[in-house]
């Protein structure tokens, strides 16, 4: 077993570079808090008698060596990046969880025939810079690394300059390692486990996503002077369309989700009738025809909708995979694992993408889940308790440890 | 006569000091850049002779002696800050419109009975600070000064820290000054003079405003893991009120008109649901009952409509000032003396607030319009042409001078 305490003490202590305003963090990822916290992690793995590697886009890989010099590592981590504000949790319990199955592994001077990986990705939230899951996109071959460093971010900013600038900017091909296998476990960030009472989620699929970033253009005019016939309110279509996306998700239930949750107003004066909104509509389903479905009928119908306002749509597709089913042996690994320790357990869908979603084409790779109080996430709010955090640790333990082999 | 080149030439100098992005201004109050057009414009007083005042909220006073020692001065002036993407014409016609009624008479060599002063009201806006007319308004006792100093933009900045920044605070006491009279110039802001082809407008009345800053509250969570009956959507909030506003506006035709121009959502990331958007709600009409009930309509509707879909609303008044009625005397004035120059015009109601509605509480005020093109206003596209502002300047000479007394 793992030790409960040891990972939490880790957990509190990334928790405190990069503090938000109400309990949670602010590491977004390429700022000076994200370069000190990798710097944490790095100290804390070569304490562990790890070597690390860092690729060009930045993500670490922290190697404890195998017995059998042919063997594939065993890739077991996450993402150490926060939302704007974001919990403790969500993707550092996978990086520290996979730097506790190597402490463990040490102190039970445990040696495996597969070398262990614990990889840190680089911009998994995809907040400052859009598309989620970038890092591990670019190493799945889903993105090329010149059209990673030219995503910009709110102010103009490129990746490619930011990842230099902090100093995280290694030498090593992006996507050129080869695994055995890999593991991820994550907060569940949804509020089923803690509804059904089980300790572990074993994650089977996860929902496939689309963003699709629209803008509705009208014509800026005063408030107070412009003819109410007269006005074409670009507010009005973000609120025509914000309905929409509701009602289309609400009409494919069960098994779908849809919201706008990034708006931008120009310019955004309290006497100036919007000329231009931006926003986007992030839409999900763990089914491809359906999330294919309510994007058609999104993409149909918004600008009729926003034509018969006087103002006009337009929407390209900024971010996007399809539901990933993840490796049956590795999610069967994941699922004896709990089942043999003793914990209660159910399948799940995951509802967020994570970099496990994009390996899971490389290599056999499964998720474990560990429950998260109300089912927040996103959110300075997002608690979980030492007890779920172990639990899940203890099943990434077993099943790291059964997939490299003792 | 006025000289039409003059004034056209010192328009377009002015316009080089804060330019937007698409051919208009950005030279909003208590910037460098708003410091940087009062000191071209103290500049150019001071070579027409006059003296220079400041008051401590930053006004600017260029006085003209009269012949008579007793006569109170006759004011005439506007604002010359503009919007975030405003035009080069709204408040600086009417500023440097006044400056060109001195310049007319150093060069005809007159001398009035009362002084004459042109005057720069301070934030007439009300973007970066709120409420608009912010300094006419301290002046007519409207607001405290205190108030107006503790006034913050988006950044936190406070109006006092950045007037004290900018140099402009002056030492003089606010609202100290006695007035004969006070006129304005002001272009329409709106399609009515252009459309009926009139030269000038005679403004007999102003539409009384309300802005209504509004909160709605939700909870933030994941747009992938969170289920949609789980959600508290603030940013559903922001549409249907966005709707609302729409539908009590045209339920009030003619005289009537409602929007929302500012709207921040809070964390404004792609996979989070808003748990807050904070927006301004801009009602406004000539006739104080219609208004005062579409207000009431608002906040008696509004959080029945938000509890529907699981979020709080709440709502407190920003900025607020009743339909004026302009003084008779000053109003026919004008009239006469855009039928004697000859030019065709109308009387109309101003869509928009200005600096004259405050002022017309202490001293007989009256407001001169002119056309600008497609009724575009508060949009860097604004136009107007330079035989527009002579006529509207002439007209304004005339009616200072008639008030002024030879
Ligand atoms: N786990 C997580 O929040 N990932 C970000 C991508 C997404 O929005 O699902
Ligand atoms: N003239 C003008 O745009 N003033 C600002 C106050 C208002 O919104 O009416």
């Amino acid at each position: 077993r793992i030790d409960g305490e040891r990972l939490w003490n880790s957990l509190m202590d990334m928790a405190r570079i990069g503090p938000g305003v109400a309990g949670g963090n602010n590491r977004q990822t390429l700022t000076d808090e994200d370069a000190e916290g990798r710097a944490l992690f790095q100290s804390w793995c070569e304490a562990a008698g790890c070597t690390m590697g860092v690729d060009q886009i930045g993500n670490m890989f922290a190697r404890r060596e195998g017995t059998d010099p042919d063997a594939l590592p065993v890739y077991v981590g996450s993402h150490l990046d926060t939302q704007p504000t974001g919990g403790k949790y969500d993707g550092v319990l996978g990086v520290l969880g996979g730097l506790e199955v190597i402490r463990t592994l040490n102190d039970l001077n445990i040696k495996t025939k597969h070398p262990i990986v614990v990889v840190n990705w680089t911009n998994e939230e995809g907040t400052r810079f859009a598309p989620a899951m970038l890092a591990s996109g670019v190493f799945a071959g889903r993105h090329t690394l010149d059209w990673a460093y030219d995503r910009v971010d709110a102010k103009g900013k490129r990746f490619g300059d930011e990842l230099e600038r902090i100093g995280w900017k290694g030498s090593e091909p992006v996507g050129a390692r080869k695994m055995h296998a890999m593991f991820e476990l994550h907060i569940e960030q949804g509020p089923i486990l803690e509804a059904e009472g089980k300790d572990i989620g074993v994650v089977t699929h996860g929902q496939g996503l689309r963003w699709i970033e629209c803008t509705v253009t009208g014509k800026e005019s005063h408030t107070g002077s412009t003819p109410m016939h007269m006005r074409k309110n670009a507010g009005r279509g973000l609120a025509l369309v914000t309905e929409l996306v509701h009602e289309i998700a609400m009409k494919n239930q069960p098994g779908a989700v849809g919201a706008i949750g990034h708006i931008d107003v120009y310019p955004n004066s309290r006497n100036i009738i919007p000329g231009k909104v931006v926003f986007t509509v992030d839409m999900r389903s763990h089914l491809l025809d359906k999330l294919n479905a309510m994007v058609d009928e999104l993409l149909d119908r918004a600008p009729a909708l926003c034509e018969g306002i006087g103002v006009n749509f337009e929407a390209r597709i900024v971010g996007q995979f399809d539901p990933p089913a993840f490796d049956e042996g590795c999610v069967n690994t994941i699922r004896q694992a709990a089942e043999r320790l003793g914990y209660s357990h159910m399948d799940i869908v995951s509802g967020a993408g994570h970099d496990a979603c994009w390996i899971n084409d490389l290599a056999p790779t499964a998720m474990v889940m560990c429950p998260c109080v109300d089912g927040l996430s996103h959110n300075e709010a997002e608690e979980i308790s030492p007890e779920w955090a172990a639990a899940g640790c203890n099943v990434l333990f077993h099943a790291v440890v059964d997939t490299a082999e003792i």
